[in-house]
């Protein structure tokens, strides 16, 4: 295969390294050793989510590019599944309790699911997503 | 943990699905059984890859906001790390020929890998990297 079907990292670029460190932090997620202020990863399963310096990340991939104005959507969503319907709801009060905003309320899916959004503080949407017919994550 | 550190899912607002499709099963990759021309999704390890037309993906995840214009660097970036250095020039190379733009050639990063961007044909930036220190990805 030309280039092989996997995604071993994310890395959203950020206004403030510590400042969204802090966040994912409080919504009780823990940083891999040796994060700090310029790059800070996170182990997701297989997938490292990291977060770089906006306008480092912009040099290295977008250069001469704009740089997407702050705290707007930026066109994509990353999704956290989980195991029961209740746990929506848990994750997305918490998220908020940890600075995010909510984006409406989770809502019955066509689907058959049950998921909700919250954006992060600094406009990246995650969602929330219970599927019945997927529960067998990592 | 209020919030699973879990990462189940990217979706990727798209102008076109079955032309970003196209691309993407132009380098090579098996979209899942299922997809259709609102909904395409690719299994990569323990991640999937989704492919949603952006407006319907902007009323649900970001409603009144506005759509990042086409083409424009969303800030962020996704990553395939690979097991060798002269996969990512192969790569990157295949992802051109099938309609990508490199962004700039691969270069030997400071922290001791050798990695390249490219940008699909809607601008998302890939980046093919070799890291000697990870190559046990799924």
């Amino acid at each position: 295969m030309p280039v092989p079907q996997r995604l071993t990292a994310l890395t959203l670029g950020a206004r403030s390294v510590p400042a969204l460190r802090a966040f994912y932090e409080a919504i009780g997620w823990q940083a891999n050793e040796g994060s700090d202020d310029t790059f800070t990863s996170f182990t997701m399963g297989s997938v490292r989510l990291a977060l770089y310096p906006i306008e480092l990340l912009n040099a290295e991939a977008a250069p001469g590019e704009v740089v997407i104005a702050s705290g707007s959507w930026n066109g994509t969503t990353v999704s956290v599944n989980v195991a029961t319907r209740d746990e929506v709801d848990v994750a997305i009060a918490a998220a908020v309790a940890a600075g995010a905003n909510a984006v409406g309320s989770p809502v019955e899916r066509e689907w058959g699911g049950y998921t909700g959004y919250f954006a992060d503080p600094e406009g990246h949407r995650w969602e929330i997503a219970w599927a019945p017919f997927f529960t067998n994550f990592e």
